[in-house]
């Protein structure tokens, strides 16, 4: 058992090792940002689909919509870089939307992004897999399946240790980033050399009837699900070399220009082109096969750059197994999550949260049945009611720590916080038939906390020691030891009571099917202890253990009564093999289980180890 | 969860209701001839099947074919007969073998049924699925599902215990037996009457070319799987009300006589009517169509006939489910099995086997993927490898116990083998590529049974007690108690320890992250305890397992040394609710795990119970 974890999962880990598990910029970039950037495969197009339906002259407007985005874009880094230095230690929605706006807020926030966390890794395995299975159309039957497998093979190689997994996802994220910018550079040289014609739907600025401020609405809340993931570099400040602060801030700044270099590029040469969506072939697909030709060279790049796309799309659903187990320990280091989310396991990662993000990651996907489609709006109010919460936050921030000048600070978060509130408002008025789901969950989770909260509180509160309390002393010990057979095993034991008891009482359950078997115990039993007495239950039932537990109770108000303690012993004999305990009932087990729920009773199994 | 246990398998049983439990003839016949008597729905048709392929003027030979196959039945009825009152505790191939041919043939005859009860299930639940699918063709794509709703179904009744499931299998199967009846009769009358036309494809006697030999051997063994099931009546004579023997052995006969009844009234009909094999209608619904006609009520009665039918196939697969359980017990108490397959559950049902039987059913069903025609060959050569070698016994029996004339016992047991024994070698010779499976999952078996069986004896000689052992008296008690945080729970157990032991431990593992902490926890100690020195490990591992595992296991060799007992004392909190156990950590369980491997410790929790 302890072999097959070592192989799947490596060694156990030191803590001191800590400091090697650091990741650089570099690293950091990979493991981070590959939600963000890899949603340029999905957030141009889905612009452009909503604009279509009233026309393809429409698509124009995907301009001006991407102009705000980026906007929105610029905006979400810079209040973030804020929230980078303000919180070192890992800040995030949860911990800013707390600090500043109290407990619900903040659990709000996180409750969202817990949720959130597996809807990215359920979005991003299921595009992955869809674009693994566009490339190999035989696999399209095992889609879900695929998607359901790198969702789990993700979750090993975290369960490996951060750092590992970084260095692993730096080939695919650069792979990605280079021909992309590979791509978009060979475009724009052939649009300044004249080779690639302008072939535009319509000018930018033609009316086009039907257009509406609903339309536009719509399209630029489904274009703004491209701007998920940001928020990831802000909650894993810790994982970074020293200094810390600069260098997530720097990673921030460099994954933003990425992207929004990549997402205008997008939408500019699909405008450029005339590109229209179609059922077969994605947008981006599109563009890349218009810029590259249709040329030997051409072929290869665009076949390299759509296998690219199709690994970070894999890749991005890392971010999710990088974020949800940092957040989850946060709250349940606040004692809003169990406390199994603090423990880390051998390897150093917070193995809970990672099992915990793939399991609802596998169940959303098993829900949707690995729709893309019909997981974006879903993830996307979980993603910017969280940012907006985030940013009301900075301000509140802001207006009590006077460093510096407060407007400069807070004017970024307070274009953030309105337009990501936009986002949340256009979303529940126009969206409601595909977002009511969030609504329910959500107060779920949020009660599911404060109950959790209280629970610990209250445990604590039961537990502490009154001050000056005086110890006990017993008057004696009595040890009820369980006899089955009499063997080597309840020899021992019976030897061990007669050490620690002062009254042992042996007791032997009996089912009332073989009185000949009876008496031979009791003989036995007779002849390996003269001076002790064999108490024998009959029991008409085929289960030893009511009639046991009800004896052993009985006990065990009389011994409180002469202030005596009262110890159950088990004799157990353990295997030489472990799987060898299949063999052998697990009675003093299943005894354990309905003990332990009676009190004053100390449960003590005493180990008879066999050699062969 | 014990509700829950109770809502699905109801209440648990005294053993002395065993008497109630017991069933009647006609229960039994319910119970026990299901397998046998829904075979006819296949097994003709599986010999006219293999007919056709030489031609269908071919069929003519499904006559003297199936006069063999009632020669056979009535060898193995009479043989069968023999069992129940030689071995009136149930008998069956398993016993008969081991007994009178010794334990590997045991074995190979126990080992066969274990599978063959396994593909009993499978096969049945998955024709039955076939039935329910042909009746309601939207069903189809659920066709496998079905089956495994049917064979998981069919374990919950027997988990509730066996009258119950008896008196509700009695509808379903009288029903069918009575619209056979009902079908063969009018069919009889309408011959009688002369409205049944004789249409037979050819005479019997007329030669066809291409009838060799070895298609007439494969027609047989094909069709000698409808005599599987016969065996189930005489492993479970036990279940019988008294007399039981005589009970067993009439209704043997009564489901003898109505299987050879039915089986010869569809070969016979099938020849008259000149039916031949179709793709989308079995022959028994072809026969049924033409004997009871197209008018209204012909239809109706047709409909019922193939809704009994389809339902009789799926109670088919209840017969493993009363005979496997049974063998596993027997076996189990001779050692070859484990010993979980002798525990009876609350319902005085033997629940492992009851489980195994339906995973290893389901397993089958998933693997074959519901292919009953894949399934029938195994199956055959399951059930016909257990009836040789128990008919061989039978014969060694009649040697050994000279109880009236030796020949007239013998020579039906005889007959019983030599055609059993051929049918075995016609399934090795002519299905050796569908049966092949069945001789590499019977050594494997047996293997096994065997290496259980020296385990058990192996275990029991390690456990025996020497005769005159003299007591151990150890000279006094080392306890260590494993302290958290100072807390009421470990205030408890330190009371508990100074009571029975002589020298405690107090043992506190700091992994090194705070030592604020760690003073504070020492702190504590000091003012509840000011007699007691803590003993503080640091580690700079994650988990505090394996540290205090080393200084356990030392402290325990040093206690030996001086003639001292060691006793690890964990205190742990009982939380009010059980479900609340998930908000804690299970430090003391795992330490318990790995402690276990450990000799001369003994393991003792302290549980505080919370009240809130």
């Amino acid at each position: 058992m302890k072999k097959f974890k070592e192989i799947l999962i490596g060694k156990p880990l030191k803590s001191t090792n800590d400091e090697s598990h650091l990741l650089t910029k570099l690293q950091a970039l990979a493991m981070l940002s590959s939600d963000a950037l890899s949603s340029i495969a999905y957030g141009p197009e889905q612009i452009i689909i909503v604009l279509v339906t009233v026309g393809s002259m429409a698509t124009w407007y995907s301009l001006p919509l991407a102009l705000i985005i980026l906007v929105l874009l610029f905006a979400l880094i810079t209040s973030y870089t804020q929230v980078i230095h303000a919180y070192p230690s890992g800040g995030g929605a949860y911990l800013v939307s707390t600090e500043n706006l109290g407990t619900i807020p903040g659990l709000i926030s996180g409750g969202s992004l817990l949720v959130d966390y597996m809807l990215t890794v359920a979005v991003s395995t299921s595009s992955g897999a869809d674009a693994i299975t566009s490339a190999i159309p035989e696999l399209y039957k095992y889609n879900l399946l695929i998607a359901i497998i790198l969702a789990l093979l993700l979750m090993l190689m975290n369960l490996r240790g951060l750092r590992e997994s970084a260095s692993f996802l730096m080939v695919p994220v650069y792979t990605f980033i280079t021909t992309t910018f590979v791509l978009l550079a060979v475009g724009i040289f052939r649009i300044m050399s004249g080779s690639l014609p302008y072939h535009a739907t319509a000018h930018v600025g033609t009316t086009v009837t039907g257009v509406s401020l609903i339309l536009l609405l719509k399209a630029f809340s489904t274009g703004s699900s491209s701007l998920t993931g940001v928020e990831a570099i802000s909650n894993a400040v810790p994982f970074f070399k020293r200094p810390k602060e600069h260098n997530a801030s720097m990673t921030l700044v460099m994954m933003g220009s990425i992207l929004a270099f990549f997402f205008a590029g997008v939408v500019f040469f699909a405008y450029w082109m005339g590109i229209t969506p179609k059922p077969t072939v994605t947008v981006i697909a599109q563009m890349a096969t218009g810029i590259l030709g249709t040329g030997p060279v051409g072929h290869v790049v665009f076949f390299i750059f759509q296998f690219a796309t199709a690994l970070i799309l894999a890749v991005a659903a890392n971010t999710g197994y990088s974020a949800f187990p940092v957040l989850a320990f946060n709250m349940a280091k606040n004692k809003y999550m169990p406390h199994m989310f603090t423990a880390r396991g051998d390897r150093l990662s917070f193995s809970n949260g990672i099992i915990s993000l793939a399991a609802g990651a596998v169940v959303l996907l098993l829900i949707f049945n690995g729709q893309t489609d019909r997981l974006i709006p879903l993830y996307a109010i979980g993603v910017f009611t969280p940012f907006t919460l985030a940013q009301v936050g900075m301000v509140v921030h802001w207006r009590r720590h006077k460093e510096g000048n407060f407007w400069l600070h807070s004017i970024p978060n307070m274009i953030g916080a309105v337009i990501s509130f936009s986002v949340v408002m256009i979303l529940l008025l126009f969206r409601t038939g595909e977002i009511w789901p969030f609504f329910i969950v959500l107060p779920i989770l949020i009660i599911g906390f404060i109950r959790i909260h209280s629970h610990y509180v209250n445990v604590a509160q039961q537990l502490r020691l009154r001050e000056g309390e005086p110890e006990h002393k017993y008057k004696g010990n009595t040890v009820i030891v369980l006899v089955g057979n009499v063997t080597n095993v309840d020899f021992g034991a019976i030897n061990y009571a007669r050490s620690i008891g002062d009254y042992i009482i042996a007791l032997h359950v009996s089912t009332n099917e073989n009185t000949a078997k009876e008496q031979e115990i009791e003989h036995d039993f007779e002849r390996a202890f003269p001076d002790l007495h064999l108490t024998v239950i009959r029991t008409s039932y085929r289960s030893i253990i009511t009639p046991a537990v009800r004896y052993i109770n009985l006990a065990a108000k009389n011994a409180k009564k002469h202030d005596y303690t009262t110890t159950v012993l088990i004799p157990t004999f353990i295997p030489s093999k472990p799987w060898q305990n299949m063999f052998h009932n697990q009675t003093g087990l299943r005894l354990r289980y309905y003990l332990n729920s009676h009190e004053d009773i100390i449960l003590a199994s005493y180990n008879y180890h066999l050699k062969r």
